[in-house]
């Protein structure tokens, strides 16, 4: 998987340093923990900088405590997305070090601190009040990756001039983040306005034929500005992830 | 149905000028004429003023004309709509008098003047330029239920200034028919920034998520603007009819 | 966005009497507060003496109650629509001056005497007994922008004299209302029987294949009778409020 | 399967005139013939008098007409549905005594007269002029299974006046078969009348959200009268099989 | 509506025994009674000798009991479905002579004697045992209109030895319902077995790519068995109804 | 359905030691118990040597007790699933000796000993921590039905070195089974690397366009890899007992 | 991927006999060829003995013939799925002597005999004539993976005794394809018959809410009998695949 | 919308170098020209350097050509996309200078250089051969913007050795679009071996289940790698542009 690594391999072989069996056994084994329930991997980590990330929702708070145990020994920080405050409680009985961040519904343990690597500021903007929790999450995995957050929150079409309001902040900005629910129309308003990509997270926000996020969704998808790329709905975190990662293009960031 | 014929027929019956069964039988009929494969019905243009109206889509060329044939009799206007091009040369050759409207994809009968109803002009809006089919059947269906009509074509969200462009028009419009594919965005927006009836037509410009004109349908029924109200997918005539109707709440428009 | 604004704005930069800077500053300046968690619009509520609106659903009582009391310096009323019991005992707690109306699940505030503004009556039909809560949101709606409105309630077609019962309230009405949830047919019978634009609600009664309402949607945008149009699945609010819209076309309504 | 003759079986294997392996041949037999495509079975028809019925769709001519020529020697009707009019010809260059019913896209076989068999007659209503194709193939099969049937088209719930017109006709009826397209409103409306069962025929007729006859479908599913039953989208056949089938509910029809 | 009472009131208005304006509002008055949230109809009780039903579930125990104490003035039988155990507890509180029929999840009024009046037993076949709340529905309304029902549960294809075992009761039955979940193919097999109506109600049982009972119904629409009616998912109430009716095709049974 | 027997029971009759009407009986009496609320049926588990499995889910704790009291007169081993805790926790009260498996959501009453059966070992291999439940269900009917099990949990393709780790365990089984939410993109990457055949199980795991297993589904209907097949969502049991069927193949297994 | 030839490799390494750089180059290369529009992969054929394969539909007659001709180089069969008549033949004119099956819609080049490899023979079972194509399709690949086939077309659940006559053929195979449109009841018919594995294909055949295969799709995943996989709709070559895998499971069939 | 030039306006208006009603037009007039059917728009392109952009599908060749005539004023290159063959030639008759890539469905008009401006290449990745032409209308476009394009085709998960054969090739990469349609598993692979943005293009490749690409569509929006982005089905052009937004983030691109 790592060419340099297999080549230190091979060179030990070769050498005699290693020898045959043990090298076979090193080719299939990378930087990761098998704990049972979880193969837990530090792999992503090292190679970016990004925090440790666990999906807390479908796990038990003993799962995701003993996933994050692991985790810590790699010395990065760990981020526990999707954690309904009951289950945050419990991991926190068990790891109290945890940071509960409610709005974004996810649980931090900080341990390193975090450098600026983007371009520029990412911004974070919502159609409506009740779609913020989904622009929290993506907020805080942009800024423990290491940018500067712009949050422009409630600022949907039906009164476009809030958005027009903030225009300067939104060209300011490298990478923009639209969460929006309902029929997601401000995805597509953003992207006609700026040049940077536009990231657009369609959230559940919405009732009768917005069918759960499905109306904005689809919308997004279709949306007649180019630029606009779209991820699952409500999945703030990986709109944080991805505009992180875009906001990194050309920079250097280790070996990969 | 109609309390002041039914108050007559009684009468009659009461004076003895209308026998018992005449008045049952004249109970069952209405204004109406069963010509086997369609029961033509004069009620609704009686009542209104509006064209008579024939949906061609899976119709015969002689289907249409024989009904066309017997809607004519009734000295109106006659709108046949959804005519494909070979369907409509089939019409007008058993029916030469009938104009063919192609963009609007309509054959119209025309054998009486119309007269100004609407209060103010109907402005019919399209994102795009694929749109325009299904405008100019709204806009169609608008004037000859006589009403001023104003276009304008290709102004959606991804270049909004195009809009604000028209926004004094858009404000000048008592309704406005807004026809939009893809996302269908342009709904809420215009929605958001007049005080007057939105009537929403998705349609079934796009690709993949679009759906063929669901993606658009969905958001224009979620939209976040209040006021907009949504007809069927391509259903330019529905638009249009509706916002004769819209137009012309509050005038005296003969007997219901 | 006013173009008379703009006008006087641009004659005090030429005068001299406003600063450049100052006109730009005001330009981007529209009648609205951000208070953080969201943007205060008075706009709309100026330009139509409608009620400020605030989606309930999704919010917390906080959030309801901070954006109540910034709305309320507007001197207008305020309606709070989709709030469930508890939500509303919250609110009120916070803002007891607020009028619970349980079954359109609304919150009022009531600070202003409502002008009488549409031209005839708004008739509210529902097909049932379990859609009355839809319509009473309608109703609220429609009789907070100065409507009269005339209720209608279980007259579905499954009985359908119950609705030639009430003919003549349907006829006299300037646009009417029609809630109904499972196939969702009284909207094309009513539009079929009527000359005023009917606005469609389907309602999410019903069970199995009417999956929430979507089996009134597509009955009610797929009708046969021209002059509907459809908002959203429950959206009683949608329906009012475009009813009244509809109900002013024509009528002077102070600076758009 | 056959309580008689399984004891006949066995009693002649009882009696020694039916050797054992013989018998269990026997019980394996039913009265069908495997013609290689295709295993004809000639069960029903002897069973319940009714027509051979062969669905035509998605067979070759080739395939067709083979099968056709195994029923015929059952003596009875055949009847091939769904044909269209390419493989109608092709059908009767091999079969040239099939009739061809256009308008039903149907291929009938006639070599037995047809007995009246129902209680009274079958009323098979369409809503529009583009549903009378289904309405006529549920006439078809109707009429070959030994039923009065009285047609009523082009009566559906925009203009309900030409309905109640026909409601003498309606009432008389044993049972109704309604097909109609868009939202279907006509089955609901119908079965509200009528104290006989009523089968639902949902067309793909309508365009839009109408998808192809699933917004009837969905319709006439949730419909709020009672007694309506369903069958698939544009299935003129198996309403007028099951029509003739309630037809004959308490009457003697030959050995089950 | 009434031919009958239609002309006794004209033979009034001609003999001058009754004035213009009653027979006026006799024409629109029909035996129904307004309670102001339903219009309790007394109308379809009358005219088949069924029983007087209301659809409990979307009304509050106040809304039943107001509407049963209406209904139980035609002194016929009410029934009252899709009643869950609390609210059933609720409406007795306030009409305790209702009996609760648990597992067809039912109040029923009794005041009347069942005379027996369809043609021969109802068979009601289930595919498995969590089918059997929906089958009880059927049997109970089947039974309240005059029916003798004869029950066969658990008799899915899975172990189609099951069914064979009762082939003799099935082929007794004039109607049978077939309540299946999962795949429904129960009701294929039954209507490829039999020669009378069958009527499949797809059940919500199922998980997965059953969807709620979606798949059994668009497997039921598509069933390769002539002679199968479709009623929604969960619908016994309708299916017993729907069987009842076809149960009495051919008798008389009073004045429509 | 027993060809051998229907033989015996003919030779009786010829014989004349089995009388022709109870030959008749015989033949329709099969290996099961009619308990009234189930047809308790031994016939599968004697002819396969599984276990008597009962979907637990849709059933009362007293009618699971009924059968499970029905099926342990088999003397085979009786597995219940898709039992939640309390349900469990119920059962149990009534049959005490069964065991609970918790991760699996299954009650198993162990009556017999399991012989092995299978070629060789089935792996069974998760994409993530929270599609455990389900492949632990998968396991428990594999075991149960004599196979010897291995299990890999966690090894998505967001991290594919963790699936390669695990090769020679994928390439020495003779049947996978693999069990993934999301996208499910694990069952095309195994099938792409093994050469036996692969059970694809979605899963429930994931949120908004997972549509709750959906997006897994198609993605594994759809999958580019030859050789997978696919079960219901979240169906554990039924990838276990498939992947027992097969791992079978070609061996004798008792008469059938 | 292939421990043994990793280990050759190391092994060259350590002797000196492979340089680093070369060993490095030969890690990445596989069996395979990459020719620009294509990446042949001889790979999978190798490893099992079954015939090349290519997907037909989506590629040009140019396409096909440039991966044939280069797959020909390794000598074993090769096949070309879903090949439509002209573009048959357009192949044919390149590469021509591969044979074209046209009920199976497949191309197939014979370089090298066919070993039996199967345990026992394979049933492939249709419910109707029209889904002979994709059964056929299945049966090609299982008899050019080694396997006996045994076809039983047209044995669908509507007339059941048809099944049942085949009922020794179904349950001497070793693996058995079904083949059903509709609601694909057969599936589950068969399933419960059964103690083998039971592969499911649903085919498109049907119309209205069979939507194309989907009805079957559903039924079949949600099928009530155990022992049932399902594969893509019109799959027949998934189909025919999964089973030959699975006619070999225990059976040593060379390296993997 | 450009507050540079609204503050020159402004200051001109101040000097009285322009009239106040000059102002108010120019302030509503933005760089497009408005020729009746469509508003050509010049601003995006002065804005980004990227070509002019005409979605080809749903226009008439006329329409393009009117289009592109007044586009080429503006002396960039314009890119038609969506064009079927015959379209493509009917335009080219009027627009002879435009060049036709057929893979790609586009024509483009080359009038400028294009100067590099991406940081690293952009890696387009293939499933399989029928993604290619959405792959190649991706890489149309990311060339046209000034970026290096890589092309791996054909490298789907089914043998994922080819993929890793092109592990360093992707790794180099600093944007990668993988175009896939089936399941799309592709994407979630490469999003988990790499550490720069992926935009995931589902295409239409695929039957059954497949859906039209929805399939893939659901499973790249699940996709359980962090870091992927989704567009909408085989829309070539959006992932290219966005890819080529993403890879000037942080770069100088002239004033927005």
């Amino acid at each position: 998987m790592d060419a340099k690594r297999v080549k230190h391999i091979l060179d030990g072989v070769k050498d005699g340093t290693i020898p045959v069996d043990e090298a076979l056994e090193e080719l299939a084994r990378l930087p990761f923990t098998d704990i049972g329930l979880a193969v837990v991997d530090h792999h992503r980590s090292l190679r970016t900088g990004f925090p440790e990330v666990v999906l807390g929702e479908g796990k038990t708070a003993t799962q995701i405590a003993a996933i994050v145990t692991e985790l810590r020994r790699g010395r990065g920080n760990v981020l526990v997305t999707r954690v309904a405050p009951a289950l945050a409680d419990a991991v926190r009985a068990a790891v109290p070090d945890m940071e509960h961040r409610l709005e974004a519904r996810a649980l931090v343990l900080k341990q390193a601190e975090v450098a600026r690597m983007g371009h520029g500021p990412i911004a974070i903007v919502t159609a409506g009040t009740s779609d913020i929790g989904v622009a929290e999450e993506a907020a805080l995995v942009a800024e423990l990756a290491g940018n500067e957050v712009v949050r422009m929150f409630d600022v949907g079409v039906a009164g476009i001039h809030r958005l027009f309001h903030r225009l300067d902040d939104l060209r300011r900005a490298s990478v923009i983040v639209v969460a929006a629910g309902m029929e997601g129309a401000l995805a597509s308003v953003v992207g006609g306005l700026v040049s940077c990509p536009v990231i657009a997270v369609p959230t559940s926000v919405g009732y009768g034929a917005s069918f759960g996020g499905v109306a904005a969704l689809l919308g997004m998808l279709s949306t007649c500005a180019a630029g606009v790329t779209v991820v699952n709905i409500d999945n703030g975190f990986g709109a944080g992830y991805a505009a992180a990662l875009m906001n990194r293009v050309g920079r250097a960031h280790g070996a990969k």
